[in-house]
């Protein structure tokens, strides 16, 4: 990326992120042109809204998943049915079925970190052979399997991911896409009629060294994923359960104390952890991100004292 | 942006671009709520067809003009109207009345590169009170008098403007858009349904710089004019005549041999011009970027040479 800070700035970027694109193909053993790459993933969902999830049926998703699912719905006048969660807020592929426009989902879901199998993914796939499902794989590299290793068999299937999570770089907005190439070709075309150059020419720089660094990406996410679990048992051992999180972050619920206190408490300590209000089976639940060891300690610290005083 | 390169990349952007926005509106003399960014003014464009520009009655644009509207008509289903460039290539004011869903057009035009007053765009205004009219600034800095002064008198326009020309950096993707702040807010809610982190951290810090520098701004327009009327100076010796450019292109047209065969004669010297062939008036047209001095200085050798042996 220093070396894109030059005067080749100048120049317009590659429009077709060729080099980012190789890159992505290559680490999912895939082709180049199964590939689609956009401005974070919320862009390539966006696309993904537009090009291929309008239909006069309803698009189904979770009812508690990424709060940006019924916005695209909205933007792009598409109809939604959102199936309720299991009581134990897992996913059951089997109630994505019947007649709809598409299906989308986070693998892991958020908030709840949970994670589904390939085998749960290949049925539904195959429970909806004429739509197109989309997983949203935000938080796979946590502890997940991607289901990138079933594009080859299923011609329905739209894997998205993101570089702001796993690989550490929010800030420089790249996102992605895998899939047969019918598919990506029909996102090609809404992109190259909203906007041909959505990458600078250093987020493609920066984006491929981050593929390209494959022994960073391990140990960061290795990294965050012992932290999970510390966190997660001492977390336990303070009355806390929690949903099994597959993601960089934990869905949990204490015994006695009410959520909404436990965040406005710490927000008072400058910790900010999520309380979701959307759904009133979860408004007793925290989201809270595995941040650095020290970032866990202070949060295990402020929890004990609150809890020991409350 | 080299100070963005760091390890803040891995938290997300912010959202507003609140110091570039602020940047933008002290240099236009506007509040900060008058001002929209987006990743490129293409992106910015996208989303002002999506917002502003969906009524029943047809959008007016030139019939010789930016390529990409006719496109974001398709992608949002907007009926188009493409109003015919008076004889002399020039835009009439006067064409773009009656019904209509609103008005967009470059100013200069592309690839004419010929410029209405702001009297002119005044008029525009008035006669279409009850309709948005967007003023695509691209170009304005080589010679034209911004539109953006008028946006406190005219609560129905929109000037765009990218950082990819007379900035110089195409590769960093910045647009950016004036106008009341009704019609921002429009724009802002249409973007938070798409994506809301649109710049990264380094466009963003890039950008302000840009737009703070103000010495090298002026100096490298006032260069690039300079380069543009020495060039057109050269052609018009070698046979040429051409629009009134006030941009960094000159659009040109040869008494004798035709611009198709120039343009394939210059490209096998490595020399590429653009020879556009979507309106049969202007087949015989070349549009020639203005490049460095020394770009300059071997198009018109290379002309010489082509013009004294054909």
């Amino acid at each position: 990326m220093q070396g894109q800070l030059c005067d080749s700035l100048r120049l317009y970027p590659d429009p077709n992120a060729t080099e980012l694109c190789q890159s992505l193909a290559k680490r999912a053993g895939l082709a180049v042109d199964q590939v689609f790459v956009g401005n974070g993933s919320d862009e390539v969902l966006a696309h993904t809204f537009q090009a291929l999830l309008q239909h006069s049926e309803p698009l189904l998703f979770p009812d508690i998943s990424y709060s940006f699912y019924p916005v695209y719905c909205g933007l792009y006048g598409i109809d939604k049915r959102e199936v309720p969660l299991a009581e134990d807020l897992t996913i059951n592929v089997n109630d994505y079925q019947g007649p709809n426009g598409g299906v989308i989902l986070p693998n892991p879901n958020a908030p709840t970190g949970e994670l589904l199998s390939l085998v749960a993914i290949g049925q539904l796939l195959t429970a909806n052979p004429n739509r197109v499902v989309v997983i949203d794989e935000a938080y796979i590299d946590f502890g997940g399997q991607s289901a990138t290793q079933l594009v080859p068999q299923f011609d329905n299937l739209l894997v998205v991911q993101t570089l702001s999570k796993s690989r550490s770089l929010a800030g420089l907005r790249v996102g992605f896409a895998f899939g047969q190439s019918h598919l990506i070709d029909a996102l090609e075309r809404v992109k190259n009629s909203f906007n041909s150059y959505p990458l600078s020419s250093e987020a493609q720089a920066g984006a491929v060294a981050a593929i390209e660094d494959e022994d960073y990406f391990q140990q960061t996410c290795q990294a965050n994923i012992e932290q999970r679990e510390q966190l997660a048992g001492q977390l336990k051992a303070l009355g806390f359960s929690m949903t099994q999180s597959h993601a960089n972050f934990l869905f949990v619920t204490h015994r006695s104390m009410e959520a909404a206190a436990i965040a406005a408490a710490l927000r008072q300590q400058g910790i900010i952890v999520r309380h979701l209000t959307n759904s009133p089976r979860i408004t007793n639940y925290l989201r809270i991100s595995v941040g650095s060891a020290s970032d866990c300690e202070m949060l295990v610290q402020a929890l004990t004292e609150l809890l020991s005083s409350s």
